[in-house]
């Protein structure tokens, strides 16, 4: 079996996940990490093994698929960028609301460019969003509810990531709450720089797009190591007069992204030998292209 | 949108789950239903509103997919039968073991007859199929145990269509009963022919191969109504270092399986306007052709 050159594209948890996620498999190859130059690299130790450059140019192999690690707003960019170099792409894009708008842009450059990416593959949007398409097929009526975070809470990567983009913010993470059946409340432990004015700052991310529809709490703290979990746990429940199914993950947060986007790049290494060029979400592709194995038959086996 | 038009082929607890999911779409006719003849149909009342046919050629509307409810045995042959009849098919297929082989010889009298078959498609193997692929992307490394049953037991359709079909039983339901991870036992409640031999019977019962495999109790009967409960449950684990997943799912065994078989049509129907026949299991055709809605855009609403 010919091994997957993937590339890391943004070296941060869900970059880490992906790492973890290639080394654990046995058809893909990581051709190296592309992130910003910097002088000192703190995480020098988990990337000695690692080539490491600061532009995908740089590869002396070329990826047949880049997982884009970067946060999720730079990811539309980021997409047409690769396609404009031939490659193709994964990512975990999670504004949930954008995501037709960003099929429909990824689509055409892929096309012209005869490149497949895979769109918003991670935890949800993501596998989470297989499950609700699973759960309409078995019940035709009947309503549907997501639920993160349990009681005490889990990390929201994306909703971490946002936070630290405001300026202000030195450190942050956002958990999510249960707030009632498919319902949330959040809550940010934000490092706010010394020079912030932190009412202006809760303001600001209170009024962001990942928050402004949910109740979100800000703790300005000194040290955030205290509340930095990686993980996180959600619920899918789909119920009916007939049947009630129940969905329920836990885990940690970017260990399961890079899972799932290391499996979305079988499918675009699939959908690429089909010449099925363009931008498709998870379930817009058939499951089995996810799978690892040799042929069809090993793909089936406890089917 | 034009209607699917749609035939039941087979009248147990299967086509009366097809029907009633039938009647939840929007997007499909029952064209009819065909079934052995029989002089007094005891079932006149809820046929009442439905063309009942001897055999599918003396329907008027020709159907675009025939849902096969007759016994998983009898799928193989019946498939071939529609096909050269020009006519796809759904089927919940329930041997685990054969799925490939019937794939492979669907597959080519699929795509010699222009067809589309959906194999396989009812909760186990079916969802539960999908979301053991599912669970891969998430988790690559883990363990995988599937559970039905619970403590109470639950119907299993196949067992009890394989135990009535046994000379010697008048009626019969096999229930399943969760006996430790992934593992199960079964209790096979049956009315007895008044000639037939028990001590034989209980045996022809535990040899067959639905049966050999698990611990079997055979309880001869009476009165069948008093244990003919229809309520299945079922559950998906998958374990791992970082993750674990769990899929738990409750209802009536019929309207879940009909619910499955009537959303699998639509895959036949997407599967057709792209000319790609063939015969596929869920996981080889994209979620999305499953799911009702008049536009992509439209299936992707809640992704």
């Amino acid at each position: 079996m010919q091994k997957i050159n993937v590339a890391i594209i943004g070296w941060g948890n869900v970059g880490r996940g992906c790492k973890r996620a290639i080394s654990e498999t046995k058809d893909m190859k990581l051709v190296g990490v592309v992130r910003r130059p910097v002088s000192l690299y703190k995480d020098r130790e988990e990337l000695q093994d690692t080539n490491v450059v600061s532009d995908i140019s740089e590869l002396k192999d070329k990826p047949d698929v880049a997982l884009l690690c970067v946060p999720s707003r730079e990811v539309p960019e980021k997409i047409k960028e690769m396609h404009a170099l031939g490659i193709s792409t994964v990512d975990s894009y999670d504004e949930h609301s954008e995501i037709y708008k960003l099929k429909q842009e990824a689509d055409i450059s892929a096309k012209v460019n005869k490149c497949v990416s895979v769109l918003s593959a991670g935890w949800d949007p993501g596998t989470d969003s297989v499950v609700r398409a699973l759960m309409k097929m078995v019940s035709i009526t009947g309503h549907t509810t997501t639920t993160f975070g349990g009681e005490e809470g889990g990390r929201s990567m994306g909703h971490t990531v946002a936070v630290k983009a405001i300026p202000g913010v030195v450190d942050a993470v956002s958990l999510t709450l249960a707030n009632g059946r498919g319902k949330h409340k959040r809550k940010v432990y934000v490092v706010a720089d010394k020079t912030a004015n932190t009412s202006q700052l809760e303001k600001a991310i209170q009024k962001d797009p990942y928050f402004i529809d949910d109740p979100t709490e800000v703790i300005f703290v000194k040290d955030i190591n205290k509340y930095n979990t990686l993980h996180h746990e959600g619920e899918v429940e789909r119920t009916a007069q007939e049947v009630t199914q129940k969905y329920h993950v836990s885990g940690t947060n970017p260990e399961f992204t890079g899972n799932v986007m290391v499996s979305a790049a079988r499918g675009v290494i699939n959908s690429k030998n089909r010449e099925n060029w363009g931008a498709y979400t998870l379930i817009e592709l058939p499951l089995v292209d996810f799978l690892y194995g040799a042929t069809l038959k090993d793909k089936l086996e406890g089917y």
